[in-house]
């Protein structure tokens, strides 16, 4: 994984402007955002379904490319045995950004380039992806995936 | 435009609470984000790339599938210009949820489903999209569409 460092700091800085909250209070929050997508990035390269499951919020929402929103936990597994019985990730994630808007709320804009293998034609072809994420820290204390989007940056096949 | 007017009703309801701004002040934003997309939309079925720029906060990013991430208004409105050299679209929203997590800061998701003719062919073929949208209300007291994303709800072509 790797970081747009200077955006890290502005959006740290940002907050504390906005909402009373200590630089240090923002900062500890940006980082823990950041070990959430470290650990997203490496759990989907594990094809790891419950450890992505345990990232997301209970009425979490995953909005995959080629498939209806995926809306709550349920349909938030479901979708990711889908994909991991389907194919093999080997991805890396760059943060563009990370912005907290509250002390409970946060996005995330990212890209991930790699690969993907589609295990039944065992073909594996490169895959570049964009990626919104909206976080929301509970009453755990812990932050987790609220809403997920992502879409290919390719053109379309044939173009 | 068709709303979700039960999730509009909590969401209103929940940030009364988290925020101590009154149900009316929360219920006004709402109306002005459903108007915000209302606009969005005709503007999408005119092909009308000022009023969608207009609608874009100045550093706004545009995340098309099929595209790199488009980062500032400048970039925006290249985007979708570059849309609409290419397609017509005829789509109707629906709000699926609209959530205002701060006073400044609300996030929106919809299904749309409609027609997209491609220009240069002459074919019109369905269209079924997912969309996730960031809100910010600025110094103007405006809400503005500061993040977008979008991809489609359709399994990939010849599946």
């Amino acid at each position: 994984m790797t970081i747009n460092k200077t955006r890290m700091a502005l959006a740290a800085g940002a907050l504390g402007i906005a909402t009373g909250m200590s630089a240090a209070e923002a900062e500890s929050d940006v980082e823990d955002l950041q070990g959430l997508l470290s650990t997203y990035e490496a759990a989907l390269n594990a094809s790891d379904t419950p450890t992505i499951v345990s990232l997301y919020t209970p009425n979490g929402v995953f909005m995959p490319q080629h498939s209806p929103s995926q809306v709550g936990v349920s349909a938030v597994r479901a979708a990711y045995e889908h994909v991991f019985d389907a194919i093999k990730l080997n991805i890396e994630f760059h943060i563009e950004e990370i912005v907290q808007v509250s002390p409970e709320w946060a996005f995330a804009r990212t890209n991930s380039v790699g690969t993907v293998t589609v295990l039944a034609a065992g073909i594996t072809a490169p895959e570049a992806n964009q990626e919104l994420f909206i976080f929301h820290k509970g009453a755990s204390g812990q932050w987790k995936i609220a809403r997920y989007a992502f879409s290919t940056i390719n053109p379309p096949h044939g173009q």
